[in-house]
C-alpha cells in the first residue's frame, strides 16, 4: 500500500516511527507492505516512488525542521494539495493540526483524496467536527474507505470497537472522559486540594496542558469528540454548534472536597445520546470505571444487549495515536483483498 | 445463515431471545438472515428446515422444560451428535454447560461441526481451556471460522478487541479481573468490613454465587479464561494445568482494611504473559481502572504501541453473553461474503 502523509508534527512523526518499527512485522502478519511514497509538512515535501526511508526522514526533520531536506527527493515549497495532484498513492494519512474554525486545510486534502479514489485515515478532529457528513458521503460516493479512530481519544479505540467488536449491539448512548488534560487537572485537585489555577500551572509546566489551554479546559476539544462519536457511532447528523459546552475553569477545591466526602469525584464528561449532546463537569461514583486518574480517557457505551461496556486508554501521545492510525490502515488493507 | 444451537440453558435461551429481538434489524443492517434450523437440549431436539420460531421455542422450553415439545417439529431423545448428522446448517452455536474435566460433549460437537465444514461459535470455556490448539487447528484445516468471544467475560469483549480493533499493536501481556462473583465478594468485603463467609452467603442468596462456589472462589473459572486469552491473543500453547491458581477464600477483612488504608484494594487478578500464567489475589490502586465494583469484569491489554488499553463490562448474564455470540455470528457472515 502506497501511503502519503500530510502533516509531520507529533502525530505524523509517530506514524513514521511506527512504520519504521513495524513494517516487517506487518508484512509478515498481514501480507501488507507499507510504502511511504510522499510526506509533506508546512514548508515542503519529499516524494519518492521507490519509497521513503522513515528513519532517515525522522532524522532529517529533527536536524533541519523540514522534510524537504530529505536527500535527493526533497522539494521545497510544495503544498499538501500540490502533492495530491502529483503523486500516485493508495491511502492518505491526514495529520495536519486541528483547525476548529473551518477545518482547513485538512478538509480539502481529504475531499481531494476521496474524489480521486483514495482511502483516507485521519486523526484530525476539526473537519470531522464541522462537516462529518460531507466527508462520509464523499467517501461512500467514491467507494473508498474513511477511517478516523485516532480523532477521538488517541489510544482509546472506541469507534472501531463500537462498529466492529460490538456489531451485534445497538449503541444507545455514550458517556465519557474525552480529554486527558482536564482529567489530569481534576484528579490532582481531588488528590491534593489545590486550586484550579495552581494545578493548571503545574500541568503547563509538565507539558500536559498547553500554554493556551482554552481548547482543553473550556471543553472545546471534548465537544469535537462528542460530535464525531454522535455522527459515526450513533448515525446522527450534528456539528460542533449543537453541543452544550461547559468547561472546568470555575471548579473550586471546596466543591471537589464536598463531592469526595459523599463518595463522588468531579470529572469533565461528554455525553452523546439522541436527547443530549453535552460536555460538562459531573459527579461520578468513586468505584466506577470513571474514577480513573491522570491523563487517561474513558468512554462507556450503553448498549441494548450487553449493558454498559467501557474502554479506557491513553487519550494522547505520538506513538499511541499513530497506533490507532496503523490499525485503521490494516483494516483498510483487509477490505482491499 | 442456517444456525444450529446445542445447549438450551441460560446462554442458549439468551441467543434465542436475541434472535427474536434483532432478526429484522440484523437483516437490514448486515443483509444477514439468521435462520434457526435446529436446537437441542439434554432431553431432545427440534428440527425444522423452514426455521424455528424463537419466541415459540422459548415459550415451549419455559412451559415444559423441553425443546422437543415444540409443536410438530420436536423430537424426543435426539442428542447433539445425532443432530449434527441429520441437519443441514452453516454455523453451530455450542452453548452446553462448561465441563473442565474433559470438555465433553462440547469438544466433540465442535470438532464434528468443523470436520464437516461448518463454522463454530461458542461460549464454552471447558474445551477451550483443555484443548484450544486442537480446535483452532481443526478449524484452520477445514477452512471454517471458530469464534469464542463469549467464553471470556460475557459482555466484556476482549478477544475480538485485541485481534481486530488493536490489530496494529502487539499484545505483551493481559491483566484482568476475569470473574464477576469474586469481584462482587471482595468489593462488598472492602465496603462493609464483612467476613469472607458472611459475604459469600449473601452472594449465594442473591444468586451471584452458586451453591457450590468452588469454580469461582478458588479461581478455576478465571484460570480457564487465562488459558483462553493466552492461546488466542498471545499465540501461546498452554492448558489449564499450566496456570498457578490461588483463590480468595483465605482473605480476611483485616487484610482488606489494611490495604485500603494505603490506597489499595484487593482483587482476584488473572495474569497472562510469556513469563507468567497466574490467578491470585493482588493489590490494585484505588484510582486505577481495576477499582471497579460489583460483578464487573475488567482486563488491561499491555501493548507495544498504545500502552495500556482497558475494557470493562459485564462478565455474565444471559442476554449479555448472547450479544457476544451474535457479534461473532455477524463477523462470520462478513467473512463469507
Amino acid at each position: 500500500m502506497r501511503i502519503c502523509i500530510i502533516g509531520f508534527g507529533s502525530v505524523g512523526q509517530g506514524v513514521a516511527q511506527v512504520f519504521n518499527m513495524k513494517r516487517d512485522r506487518i508484512k509478515q502478519d498481514y501480507d501488507l507492505d507499507l510504502q511511504l511514497v510522499a510526506v509533506a509538512d508546512s514548508k515542503g515535501a519529499v516524494i519518492s516512488e521507490e519509497g521513503i526511508n522513515p528513519a532517515l526522514l525522522l532524522e532529517t526533520k529533527q536536524n533541519t525542521g523540514r522534510v524537504s531536506d530529505y536527500p535527493e527527493y526533497g522539494v521545497n515549497g510544495v503544498t499538501g494539495m500540490d502533492l495530491l495532484d502529483t503523486v500516485e498513492y493508495d491511502c492518505l494519512v491526514e495529520v495536519t493540526p486541528t483547525n476548529i474554525c473551518d477545518g482547513e486545510p485538512a478538509r480539502s486534502h481529504m475531499l481531494k483524496a476521496m474524489n480521486t479514489g483514495r482511502n483516507v485515515v485521519t486523526s484530525n478532529k476539526g473537519p470531522l467536527a464541522l462537516g462529518f457528513t460531507e466527508l462520509r458521503d464523499t467517501a461512500q460516493d467514491n467507494n473508498v474507505m474513511f477511517k478516523y479512530e485516532a480523532s477521538v481519544g488517541g489510544a482509546m479505540p472506541i469507534i472501531n470497537f463500537a462498529q466492529e467488536t460490538l456489531s451485534g449491539c445497538e449503541i444507545e448512548s455514550i458517556y465519557g472522559i474525552l480529554n486527558g488534560t482536564t482529567n489530569y487537572i481534576l484528579s490532582r485537585m481531588a488528590k491534593e486540594g489545590s486550586s484550579y489555577n495552581q494545578t493548571l500551572n503545574e500541568a503547563q509546566e509538565m507539558n500536559i496542558a498547553e500554554t493556551n489551554p482554552t481548547q482543553d479546559v473550556e471543553g472545546e476539544d471534548a465537544a469535537c469528540k462528542v460530535v464525531i462519536l454522535a455522527n459515526s457511532i450513533m448515525n446522527m447528523n450534528v456539528t460542533y454548534n449543537d453541543v452544550m459546552v461547559k468547561g472546568i475553569s470555575q471548579i473550586t477545591p471546596e466543591s471537589i472536597q464536598l463531592a469526595k466526602k459523599e463518595g463522588y469525584l468531579i470529572k469533565l464528561i461528554g455525553e452523546v445520546s439522541h436527547d443530549s449532546l453535552e460536555v460538562s463537569p459531573r459527579l461520578v461514583n468513586e468505584g466506577s470505571p470513571f474514577a480513573v486518574e491522570g491523563t487517561l480517557n474513558v468512554a462507556t457505551l450503553k448498549t441494548d444487549l450487553a449493558d454498559d461496556v467501557t474502554v479506557v486508554g491513553k487519550g494522547a501521545g505520538s506513538i499511541e495515536t499513530a497506533s490507532a492510525i496503523l490499525s485503521d490502515i490494516i483494516s483498510i488493507s483487509k477490505s482491499m483483498i
